[in-house]
């Protein structure tokens, strides 16, 4: 089964768009997990026990993983590999990888060989030779950064010469989508533009955080997301007392709002 | 020491603007290596031993580390303890980073804590919020891709509305430079380009890459590059049948490209 069969597989399954990003924070653990010799992955099996079925996808960002050094990278080799025996649900590795062709097939094999994604982010800047080796593993996803949801997004992603920045990535990634398996990056603080950007990406995948700390607008993100909207939401779930019944409701006002139109 | 003054000081004890990339590839590896419990350390070693008198940088490509998994990054920790026991030479962790604040504040500290590099490559499309947690380590150099050495660099780098995309992300480096410790990616492939961007950067470092394989403008990097050219070289320099020898010729090719002016 390839990315996009297994998104649409536990999006329909679970009834949901909501993506758990597993962003791990060992002072934020309850003190259960510290006591263990495996910290990272106990919270981490805890999480994915109480909210698998409720998740179209995990989303482990790996910049947490690496800030704990070898333990935190053999860590999230074990939560994939958990993930995969325990739920079909599709992991997307948070890694905004960007560099050239040989540098970034390096990459590629890391995210998809040695951790096992089903999907990943990567950054365009550096151009389509820089996207084409994760593209080339025609079963994975690949999600670029189109517009982020965090204040520096103006600095360069707002520009352009007869059209913004994101717009003409957003394009390029439509020209990339040759084996059917890009997404785009899109943050649900900036719904209109989401708009704009589904209209060109169609029914393309768009990861969609922002929601929670960021203060992202939900209803429109859902609204102008398309039919294959990843909602996600990190610490808000995650470090909630109950994760289970943080999903669940987020889970629930994602369908509201997508009922309501 | 910070970077920058460890960078001076290696460049003119060295007389040298040469930066090996330490782009590690078992394959290409002489046999010998393959026979040791560490093939991509002693690797290093060997390279880093025959050519530390003559560059005044290190540039391992994180990339191909990530490649050979755990093992890689272990061994990528320990090739970096080593230079900074064998000789005073700084190490430019190649990254090229992009994240959110948290997020990026993670991947620094992986980099600057976990693997102690003295500075690191990042991406700026995200925007000052993502690469403001690297510039705060007031004493590591950081690098901002400008405009890249690769094919796809076009796509987007040399879009604009009043300048190219590139200029505007060299203007912003400049104002992020607090603390004197940023600077810029330039490819070789674009020299005129180059003179443009070192005359906003002035004095920051400018890292060069794209001399070898990608065919790029050694004699006019070396011209338009500024006090703190940083010329990079990886494959050609490592592979060779002697590194010391490659290093020793290329490193002296600079000197007379410099001299010529």
């Amino acid at each position: 089964m390839n990315f996009i069969e297994k998104l649409d597989s536990a999006a329909k399954r679970n009834q949901s768009k909501l993506c758990i990003g597993l962003d791990v924070d060992l002072s934020r653990f309850p003190k259960k997990f510290l006591d263990t010799d495996d910290p990272i992955f106990y919270f981490n099996q805890y999480i994915i026990e109480n909210t698998s079925d409720l998740v179209c996808a995990y989303k482990p960002n790996i910049a947490f993983y690496e800030a704990y050094g070898i333990y935190g990278m053999e860590a999230l080799i074990r939560t994939i590999e958990f993930i995969d025996e325990e739920c079909q649900v599709p992991v997307i590795l948070d890694a905004k990888r960007s560099d050239v062709g040989h540098s970034a097939a390096a990459y590629a094999k890391a995210i998809f060989e040695i951790y096992k994604a089903d999907a990943t982010t990567v950054n365009p800047y550096m151009g389509h030779d820089s996207v084409a080796p994760f593209i080339n593993y025609r079963d994975k996803g690949v999600f670029v950064l189109c517009l982020t949801s965090n204040a520096g997004f103006r600095d360069f992603q707002t520009a352009g010469l007869k059209e913004p920045l994101y717009i003409s990535v957003a394009k390029h990634v439509k020209e990339w989508n040759h084996y059917g398996n890009c997404g785009v990056v899109v943050g649900a603080t900036s719904p209109e533009e989401l708009k704009d950007i589904q209209k060109i990406t169609g029914d393309m995948p768009i990861l969609i955080p922002g929601v929670g700390a960021q203060g992202g607008d939900l209803k429109n993100s859902v609204k102008y997301g398309g039919r294959r909207a990843i909602i996600n939401s990190s610490r808000n779930i995650i470090y909630a007392e109950s994760p289970q019944k943080a999903a669940l409701d987020l889970r629930d006002q994602i369908n509201a709002a997508g009922n309501e139109q």
